[in-house]
């Protein structure tokens, strides 16, 4: 996967080369500070492999996918504040390093510079790639509400947590390869396989996030296991498993939302998750949209040698311990 | 002025005809109440007042303006939160009546709104509309940055508090003029000349506002007389004051921020604004930028009766009570 660090490294570069001002310094320093800090700057990769997939350099692409990656770090401020996250990253949050006043005007601001790096595409393209991200943008924007929104009803429907991930997470990785697509000048056939591809692939990669969650192996895994259960986030496992319980297992996650030792509140949910089997029935709709993802590739209408750059992110996606 | 009311008429019904939709509601509701509650729509004017300046029928450029509006309106969710305001336009504000959550998202919501708006003009307009509309942006998040860096310094220059209201004030009136002005095919001249129109009378305008605070009629003014006093704001009045005080006046200066009674506190802060002649100096500076502004309207190669229009309105906007 030469092509995957060539195009990872142009990335970064162009990136580098943001002519930021440097006045006021409050509002600048805070994006140079979130922008250096690294990411794996997957959704830029989607644009230039899609751009490639059609038949054109991924590098004509190159500023349609760092505008996606640029709006995507600007919902990672706002997203911070809202959830009053210490951490990004490893490193201090922005709302806390500098102040929630910086941080929200910061991302602002980070918006603007994203649809300025868009603009940096062909004028001809603009007139389809702008409606593209501009509706990514405000989808991302009604997921991250509907997840606000999740944290204070007692009731949430498995199809209502779909539409959620698929709003907040999936959306973008669909937009950032459709836009790769338009400049690749797919046809619309092949735009919107590209673009269901990428909107399983998110899906799935947000369950195996829960799966992580609570799963993963403390050692390698980059966050506090089990975190989720603590902040009794409405996660797929948790409303899967309120779905299938009795009474009595009902009564025993009421309790547990309560519960203030942390590890007796992870092991007795994971407890009940090995009672109710949620944990292969998460697996199993994450795997129901890998393949729908793979199936979606599969139907776009170039050859099969040239699909496997995306099939190998895809599996790199989808096989990830952190 | 027949067209200003017809032109505002127009105005309302493209802001109520937005597509929004409902869900989910925490996002879209504060969108439409704050869109509901009016504002004098001054933006959108000048876009059409602009464009018809140049022969073309001024609805050419509504949804530019519009776009403008909304954007705007977006300023006003977020600047609420950053400044604490309990109100906005005698109603409650967005982020109290809601949350400060609701008022960041919807706030972000509304600018993907605005840009979505700009792109219903003509496609062959946009690569000329966009980078104006984003620069604007990007200079609006800059002015108000230096804004609220001004509270916590000791020292701002006149020349800093100009910029800032340039910045946070004048450049949007600008932009709106201008893009009329690009959509109504004015040359690159003219362009500039409208520009720095809208630049100069954004100025005198701001300037109009710190003078009203504290000597307009406390029946007719909208707020609380006196209010930037009592706030300790870093107005043109004060900056200017205390640049012109000998060690005493100074003094007196610092004395005031700490008092606690209001009355007292304005009616002295206004003696030494008297001993010091700033109120005239302001009126002066005010006068000047006004001045400016009608410069450049002169400039513009198009007929005299042409111009009435955008005169009319500057007048109006000098001559305000509240």
């Amino acid at each position: 996967m030469q092509h995957l660090e060539t195009y990872r490294q142009e990335v970064e570069n162009q990136i580098n080369q943001l002519q930021l001002s440097n006045n006021p310094p409050e509002l600048y320093e805070p994006i140079r500070y979130l922008l250096a800090n690294g990411g794996k700057r997957i959704r830029p990769l989607l644009s230039m492999l899609s751009c490639q997939l059609f038949g054109k350099p991924g590098l004509s692409a190159l500023h349609a996918g760092v505008a996606v990656e640029l709006f995507h770090n600007f919902t990672l401020i706002h997203d911070d504040i809202m959830d009053k996250a210490p951490l990004r990253r490893g490193k201090t949050a922005v709302h806390i390093k500098w102040s929630e006043n910086s941080a929200l005007l910061s991302g602002d601001t980070l918006f603007v510079v994203a649809y300025k790096e868009l603009l940096k595409q062909e004028a001809h393209f603009l007139s389809a790639l702008i409606p593209v991200f501009s509706k990514t943008a405000q989808e991302v924007c009604e997921g991250q509400q509907m997840d606000m929104d999740f944290e204070t009803r007692d009731e949430v429907s498995i199809d209502e947590y779909i539409e959620m991930i698929r709003l907040k997470t999936a959306v973008l990785l669909a937009g950032a390869l459709e836009m790769g697509a338009i400049i690749g000048d797919a046809n619309a056939k092949n735009r919107e396989h590209i673009y269901r591809f990428g909107e399983h692939i998110g899906i799935a990669f947000q369950l195996q996030d829960d799966l992580l969650d609570v799963y993963a192996d403390s050692k390698t895994f980059g966050k506090q296991v089990g975190g989720d259960i603590i902040a009794n986030k409405k996660t797929f496992l948790l409303l899967k498993a309120k779905e299938l319980s009795n009474s009595e297992q009902s009564a025993a996650f009421v309790k547990l939302e309560h519960e203030n030792n942390h590890e007796v509140k992870v092991s007795r949910t994971k407890e009940l998750f090995e009672q109710l089997g949620v944990k292969a029935l998460a697996k199993e709709e994450m795997n129901r949209h890998f393949q729908l993802s793979l199936k979606h590739l599969s139907q776009i209408e170039v050859s099969d040698e040239s699909k496997q750059p995306l099939k190998v992110l895809a599996h790199m996606l989808m096989d990830r311990e952190q």
